[in-house]
C-alpha cells in the first residue's frame, strides 16, 4: 500500500450563508487550488465528494460531477459521491486514500459540501428524520437530538454527569471557535448561557447542540513520496479505522458504550502503530455536548463514566492532557455534513502548519486523529494524521 | 497493488416488488451468501452500497449501516453509501475493489439496493428530474428522456439512424431478457410494436425506455489470490476506467459524442492491457435504445454513425461480432439504479460460470466489460473482468 499525503486545502466560511450550493462549491475550491502551488485542476485524476443529503436540501443529485465541473476537474480515473450522513466528508477522504494508496490514481481531492439553509427551515428538520432508521426508530419519532438526549439521560443516572459538565464542553468548544474565521459561531458562552439557552430534548438546550450549517471544503492527496514536489509542509495519512454495527438503535446493546467506536479507535492506532497518548490533538465529532463526553471515554483518555470529570478538570484544553476541538468543533464551528471531516483535517494541517492563532495553537503537535460518528453513533470512522 | 477477483453474488428479481426495500436488501444478501461456500457476514470487513436516492424514494439516508444490518455484517475496515446516480452500483465496486486492491480490507461486498415504485408515482418521476443541473438544465425542462431523445434526434439527422434500428435494440435486449428469470420484462417485442408502443419523448417510444425497477444485487470481493479458497470459478477484476466532464449538458461540445465514454474505455483497456477485439461480451447501458447504438461508436465497435447499421446486420448479437446485452440490458432486465452494475457483473460472472441458459450463452467468452453511464451521458464508468 503506498503512504499517501495531503498536501493542501480550503474552506468556505461555515454558517448561514448568502450563496448557493454552487458558490460554496466554487469558494472552497478556488480557496483549495490557492493553497497549493504547482497543482491545478486538470492534474486532479480521481474526484470523491462527501455530501449527505443534497438530493433533499438542494433537489440536486449527481453532485460529483457538478463539483468537478465548478473546480475545473476532469476526473479521468475516479469519481463518485459517497454519502455516511454525517461522516460523508470522511468516507471521501477515505475513497480518495484508497485511490491513492492502492495506485489507482496519483492526485486526488476529496471535497465535501452541504447547504442545509433552505426557505423552508421546517423541510431542513424533516431531512434529518430520515437519518434513523425510519421504520424502526423514526416511528418513534427518535431523531438526532432525543437520542443525543436519552444517552445523555442515561450517562446521568448510570455516571452522575451533570448539565454542568455538559455545558463545559460547548463552553470550551465555543471559547476556540472565536478564534476560528471560518466558523459559524464566533461568541463566547458561559456555564449559565448554555443552561439559559431554549431546551431542545432534555438534558439537552441549544448550546448543547451543534447547528445547521452552509460550507464546502476540500483537500487534495498524492503519494507521500510526491509530497514535496508541492509543499514543504504535508501531512501525512498514517492510519484509519472505521466500524459499524447497523443502524437502528437497538444494536447498541448499551446507549452509554459506543462498542465501534472502541473498535475503530483500536484499528486507527494499529494501523497508525502509535498509543493514544501521542496523539496531541483529537478533532471529535461534537454534534452533541454528551457525544464529546462519551467520546473522551470511548478513546480511552478517561476511564468510563469519567468523561464530565475529565472536561471538568481541564483536561481536554490545549495545555491539558490533549487537546479536543481546537478547531472549535462542530458546536463552535458548525456542522454542514459533508464538508464536516474535510473542515477538521484542514484545520489539523494548519495547526501543524503553525497558520493557526496562538490562542488555538497546539504548538509542537505532531500527531492528530479527526473523528466523525454517523446516525445513533452505530457509524464511527477515524483518520491519523502526522505532521511532515 | 493487489489483484482482486470476485467469488460470487447474488440478486432479487427485479420488477414492481411487492417488497420493501428491507426486504430487497435481505434476498439479495441471502443470494448474495448462498452463493459461495466457506465465507459468511462475520468475514467481510468492508461494505459498500450502491444507492442513488434512497433518500427521495424511501426517505431514508444512511443506508449503508442499514444494509450491513440487514445482511449480518458488522464491517470494521470500510463503510460508506456510494452515488453516482445511473452508475452507484459501479461506484460502490470501484471503492470494493480499491478498498481490497490496495490491502484496506481483505474481504468486501459491493451491494445496490434501489426500491423505485412509490406510492405516487408521479413523485418517482420528480425524483428523476433532479439527476441533470436543475438551474442550467431542468429548468429547461431536461430530464433524461428529453436528453436522451434530443441525443437521438440528432444522431437520425446527422447519420440518417433510424427508428427501426433503434428498435432492433429492443429487439434483441427484450429478447434476451425472456431467457433471464429475474428479468423486469420478460416477453418478446417486435420492431412494430416498439414503434406502436407509447410516444414518451420523440422519438423515443416506451419501449425505447428502461423501466423504473425495485431491485438489490451484490458481489464478494477478495485478494485474487485467495479466490481459490472460495470458489473454483471466480471471476478477475482485470482493469477499468471512469471519466467525467461534469454535469451539465453543455459540457458535451457535441451531443452525439460521448468524449467521457471514449476516455474511459482506453483507460480500461489500457489498464487491462487488452484490446477492443479480445472483449467477448459488453454488458453496456441501454438506457435507452440510442445510448446503445451511440455506445458501439464511441467503444469503436463500429465506425461512428454506423451503430444503426452495426444493429441491423446483427453485430451485437451472440455470433456476431460482439455479444452486447446477453443479459437482456436495463431495456429488458429493469433498471434499479443503485443495483444495476451489480446484476450486470453478476451475470458475466454466471456467463463465465455457464450458468445461464444455452440460448443467450457466449460460449467460451473470457473477456467482458460491463459498463454505466450517469447523468446525461457526461459520466462514464466501466469494469473489465475476466474468467477463472
Amino acid at each position: 500500500m503506498r503512504k499517501v499525503a495531503i498536501i493542501g486545502g480550503g474552506t468556505t466560511k461555515c454558517g448561514k450563508r448568502q450563496a448557493t450550493w454552487r458558490e460554496l462549491v466554487q469558494e472552497a475550491g478556488k480557496a483549495m487550488f490557492d493553497n497549493v502551488d504547482n497543482i491545478s485542476p486538470k492534474d486532479v485524476e480521481a474526484l470523491l465528494v462527501g455530501a449527505a443529503q443534497p438530493e433533499r436540501f438542494t433537489f440536486q443529485v449527481h453532485v460529483a460531477p457538478m463539483v468537478a465541473e465548478h473546480l475545473g476537474i476532469i476526473p479521468r480515473k475516479v469519481i463518485a459521491t459517497t454519502e455516511l450522513m454525517c461522516a460523508s466528508g470522511q468516507a471521501a477522504i477515505r475513497y480518495a486514500w484508497a485511490c491513492v494508496a492502492s495506485g489507482i490514481a496519483d492526485v486526488a481531492v476529496a471535497f465535501g459540501v452541504e447547504k442545509m439553509y433552505m426557505p423552508d427551515m421546517a423541510e431542513a428538520q424533516t431531512n434529518m428524520a430520515c437519518v434513523l432508521d425510519r421504520e424502526w426508530d423514526g416511528v418513534n419519532a427518535i431523531s438526532a437530538p432525543p437520542f443525543f438526549a436519552m444517552t445523555a439521560q442515561r450517562h446521568m443516572y448510570e455516571f452522575g454527569t451533570t448539565k454542568e459538565q455538559m455545558a463545559l464542553v460547548s463552553v470550551k468548544n465555543h471559547h476556540y471557535s472565536t478564534m476560528n474565521p471560518i466558523a459559524q459561531f464566533q461568541k463566547d458562552v458561559t456555564v449559565e448561557k448554555v443552561l439559559q439557552s431554549p431546551m431542545i430534548a432534555p438534558p439537552l438546550n441549544l448550546f448543547d447542540c451543534s447547528g445547521i450549517t452552509d460550507g464546502a471544503a476540500g483537500v487534495i492527496l498524492v503519494p507521500a513520496e510526491d509530497a514535496k514536489k508541492y509543499t514543504d509542509t504535508p501531512m501525512q495519512i498514517i492510519g484509519s479505522g472505521q466500524a459499524s454495527i447497523g443502524n437502528a438503535i437497538n444494536n447498541l446493546a448499551n446507549i452509554t458504550d459506543w462498542v465501534p467506536l472502541r473498535m475503530a479507535i483500536k484499528e486507527a492506532l494499529r494501523t497508525a502503530k502509535i498509543s493514544l497518548n501521542e496523539v496531541d490533538i483529537a478533532e471529535l465529532h461534537d454534534c452533541f455536548t454528551i457525544s464529546e463526553i462519551m467520546e473522551y471515554e470511548a478513546l480511552g483518555l478517561c476511564e468510563k463514566g469519567k468523561g464530565g470529570k475529565f472536561i471538568e478538570n481541564g483536561e481536554p484544553y490545549i495545555g491539558g492532557k490533549i487537546a479536543v476541538n481546537p478547531r472549535g468543533g462542530l458546536l463552535g464551528c458548525g456542522h454542514p455534513l459533508g464538508a464536516t471531516a474535510l473542515l477538521q483535517s484542514i484545520d489539523i494541517l494548519q495547526q501543524f502548519r503553525g497558520e493557526v492563532p496562538k490562542g488555538r495553537h497546539v504548538k509542537g503537535g505532531k500527531i492528530a486523529v479527526t473523528h466523525n460518528l454517523s446516525g445513533p453513533a452505530n457509524v464511527h470512522s477515524l483518520m491519523v494524521y502526522a505532521r511532515g
